[in-house]
């Protein structure tokens, strides 16, 4: 049995209560305990914050704790050089995912630091893309 | 009665005693009491970090207890996608003020990400531009 | 009693008429009578063109007959170094008004060469932009 | 059961034969007798072309035969406008998939054409992206 | 009697039965039909093509066969120097049109490298922009 | 019987006389008297001017007065957003038209901002363009 | 006895009396009378005007009165097309004048079109650059 | 004795016929058979397309029948990710040539994607740089 | 005896015992102890962060109680306004300290924030940089 | 009677005898004489080299030798830091004299280091520039 | 019998002893050596210098003694307008040389100078590419 | 006992004696007897030139004769490929100095292709840097 942390980054406390046009109306808590149904043989630890440091400080302690990250880190995917480098610094079985299609939105939302910091990422799948990112993960510890 | 958030990012805390050619001698508890005078039917709430997540936080959070919200993000106002994602996502009646007038300044302070989720913005008419985003706002309301 | 010379740029005399969605359904006759009304001890002057020069003229000529400025130079904001450097000339009191949020439009209104050449702007809080500008200027005599 | 059409780009034909460095080892013969076999009840069809022209033939006809795409375009992911815009036109349920992490590679590599016309993008996953897009695509019918 | 070659590009094809808002609900057989029917004196021959090497054999083949060529290269119009040099090469009377106006959709879609190499180019006027080149053509023969 | 407004923009009150290796030996008087035989039923009225601010005035009163407008803006063509403003403001039936084919020239004139504002444009094909522009407009009434 | 017209763009009417830093402290009429004094043998006229359109005209009907043009067209020296255009239609000796370096200004003063449109130019040696340019123009007419 | 492949892309089958201030007055076959007559002891075989795709499958297939290629891509030298990835697959000797100097023509003949991905390339000195590519190649087995 | 106040940012936490490749072996306790050795009679405060929040208000505290600062505020030297305005603020003796060769690395860390708002840097002398940028503190007290 | 050092850049020496369509059949030494005949108060000294390092040197030492510098530095003009710092370091009365109207010819000539650290620059108006140099610096002792 | 100057830049001194994984171990007088050993009908003269100076001043003498040049002008290739100055003014048959395939290295060596003043170049062929341009320059004497 | 090759580039010959507000008022010969009293066990000898290739050569000689190179290339660190290739060759222990922080400088100054080249460098603390980079280079022979 594997252990999974899942990683929301800034306003996706929001999920499934706001902007729904745009992320769906399901929210984090959710998302979750559907995971972990699908998932029962593995243990799925969700953390998100609004804070760059402590999506850092939970990627650099996550190293001892689980064997794999998937991570959304939305807005600070385009501007965070530091919660990459703490990936790359950790160098754990990670992937990115997207909820929304970046490329189809703002230009300021198309660059992804932190899917370059990840082995891959999974873009524009909506809330199934972290059921995708989590099969991968699991299959190839 | 209306209730009104005042945010200050990053820095505005020494507004008043550092770079006083820049930014004015007037502290920011002295703006905020100035404006509960010159507003004596609304509250006023002020805030500031020098934390992006605290910030966005409050946003998020203000919601279900503000009206409106006025916002100097200061250096955050150039970089913070999470900030301007955060005012997208509550949908407040919000309008963004800069003390001095940025377009006059480093290029790197040329972009406005925070201006460009709110309203509208007010920009380099000093401590002024709060009092009257605050008059704009609870005119609107 | 001051004097306030509110100058208005191209296509702003078809305010209130056309593409209503975008800029209101407010006459600049209207705006101007409101605002003597709100500001009945200053004496406002309105100037419209379309015409780069008359512009450039108007700000020249108010040095001697105006205590201060309030300028929308519409399309011209984005493209004339010529006016911004008839208001350095004249270095009046001036404020910059964009009735629009022109952060939210195509990227060849995101430059102000007209703000950045005034004391500050007003951006994207309508019609209303042009009181709270008077009511800085005449403020500050 | 529903029928999924595989379309492979220029050069992926060398699948599994060259360049295992970068692209691994498994050929698009086993990729696709693999994939048949995790999804029994759907029909998987295979389509390689190293012709720009095929592949918008093969997406236009896909229309009639297919309930969806899953599409890696090799190199045309970068370039090709008219294979997007065939995508586009079918309007199709469709997801891209990069085997290596485009982003993570030459800079004419980032720019994702034919991503941006899918709903979405698996990336970097290697051979096992197909997979997991032939589940969601599946999932979604 | 001038003979005219009419060259569409990729997806052109689908013209009339697809994406019915951009670019009309006529289909290119109609078009030709109309045309012919508009200049019954002049001999009006049509082909179509996703391939890019195909319009540049055809183009290239052009010049013992007709006087002229009208030519919406779609997406190719974008990106193609190959067919560019092949109207260079025949140095026909040639004019590209597009059907909708590039100028205002994506920025990928307003570098006209065919329309460079033409004489000149109708842009916008929607499928009424065939029987206007063709005019121009058959009376500057 | 339609009317329509033909607007040339600065220095085209030379056409015919300079520069004849770029713009060809036809006088504007000509074209227009060309015009005028060419469409009886229709009643075309001539307006140049070297000047951006008349050029829009003429723009904003066309739309009481004229069916719809054909310009040749000239080097504004280039860059003013004010003309190109007064266009969306009537939002009348427009055409653009360009003698010479402006890609082929000095890379300031490749920005077409008013040919974005009108309906389409007709480029490079000589003063034959103004012909097949009326031929557009009177025939899409 | 050959005559020259000294043309002068916006703001530069200002000459002498505002800016004195950047422009010196003599005015226009100074500036003409003096030269006139230095070239007796020629006949100087000089025109001013903040409007593109009356230099455009200026220029174009300066073919027939004049032997030579020295133009300083301020702000529009560096976004003007047409009155660069204007230049080239009239094909007239002309040299511009800078008063100041505009290389060490703001960068959007570094773009020089009607410099690029006349024979030459005299950048930053202050109102003596134009005493050099008429002797220049009338040594080799 | 060895086998050369020399491959050659879109429009020059039009060698020696067209645009010969360009290219020059000598024809592919020509030059094939002056080549051969050079190396008698080595076997050229000559392969020509205007299609994108087949001279991606002729360089994959080069691998088990040729020992070197000798590659002028023409205009998909500028644009190819497809072919340079093909070169870069079958990893074999080859040596691009560009019969032209493409520095002194459009700026968009300056990238050189296909000879990034050769061992090298000989520009500019017209059809003689295929006998000294072949000549390297040659002497390098 | 003066106190220097040495401030790490994000993920430097980790210095010595990941990516000992690009940052050497020696952990930041090493580093400080090592540090205080050979200045005893200057006292040295040490402070990590991954949160540029906490790094903001560390700076802004400095001024009271340290007579320098010694910075390397990893990625964040790369994006943080807030941090360099922090120290424009507080106004102290400052010095950057880069661990690696920024100048070698990937291009988003060539832009050095942080350093332009510090008296100068020490860049790519590993971690011998702290010390030199001590000495030169300590000695201009 | 002043000294005034006339320097040559690279490639200049050839003046008179080389491409004389562009820079005229004048050589050097009949420019100097003749200015000398032109000046006969002035002593005029010339100076040629190719080297940027002894353009340098004999700008650091024209301090005490000489009241003023005109200066063609020829192509170093375009990218020699070293040269105009050199200007800027000597502080003397100086002029850039450029032959041709560089804005006219290849954009890499377009930028102009070392006129942006003279008083000004004469620019395109051939030989007779040197004189009108002289002139202006010799009236400004 | 002809006589060809060879030209090496800066650092080429150093081949065939230092960075031998990048240059080849062959130094220059071998090359030298070697190649008047091929060309035993020609003259060869060897210069190099690390002067852009001297390497002008060697091509503005060529002229008089030589017939042909082949220049690898090393780092200069990419910044000196001097050299292809010197190139163009002496108007000599000339072809440039890099012995590495400049494409597949840093950014700054993709730009070639003095490859476009000379009739082509031979790139990343090794030291064999003297050879190569000696043989096409001594056949098109 | 090492030996140390300390090396300035163009100007700072002239250091101590102008620009003192920038470069401070030491000169060259008081940095290097400071230099050798304050590290009286190693010997280091001074090398000044203002030309590019003397650097270049001083560059290559040092491997025989020194342990290590100080080098403030001056103007020449921002466009110099060719001593940057020269530090490459050598491959010697070296740090970049800079007195000034470039970083706070004219944009042209951002870019250090020396200190690229070099171990690493430092920056803005005055001639005090030389002394760090002594300090750094003898601790690590």
């Amino acid at each position: 049995m594997s252990k999974i942390l899942l990683i929301h980054g800034p306003n996706l406390n929001l999920l499934g209560s706001r902007q729904t046009d745009v992320y769906g109306s399901v929210s984090s808590e959710s998302i979750v305990a559907d995971l972990q149904k699908q998932f029962p043989n593995h243990q799925i630890q969700y953390f998100q914050s609004n804070s760059e440091a402590e999506l850092v400080d939970t990627i650099q302690n996550a190293k001892q704790k689980f064997d794999g990250i998937v991570i959304n880190a939305g807005a600070y995917s385009h501007t965070s050089i530091a919660i990459a480098d703490a990936l790359r610094s950790v160098n754990m079985p990670s992937i990115a995912v997207h909820i929304s299609n970046i490329y189809k939105r703002e230009s300021f939302r198309h660059t992804d630091l932190v899917g370059e910091a990840c082995k891959g990422a999974i873009v524009g799948l909506g809330v199934a893309g972290y059921a995708l990112a989590l099969e991968h993960l699991t299959e190839n510890f």
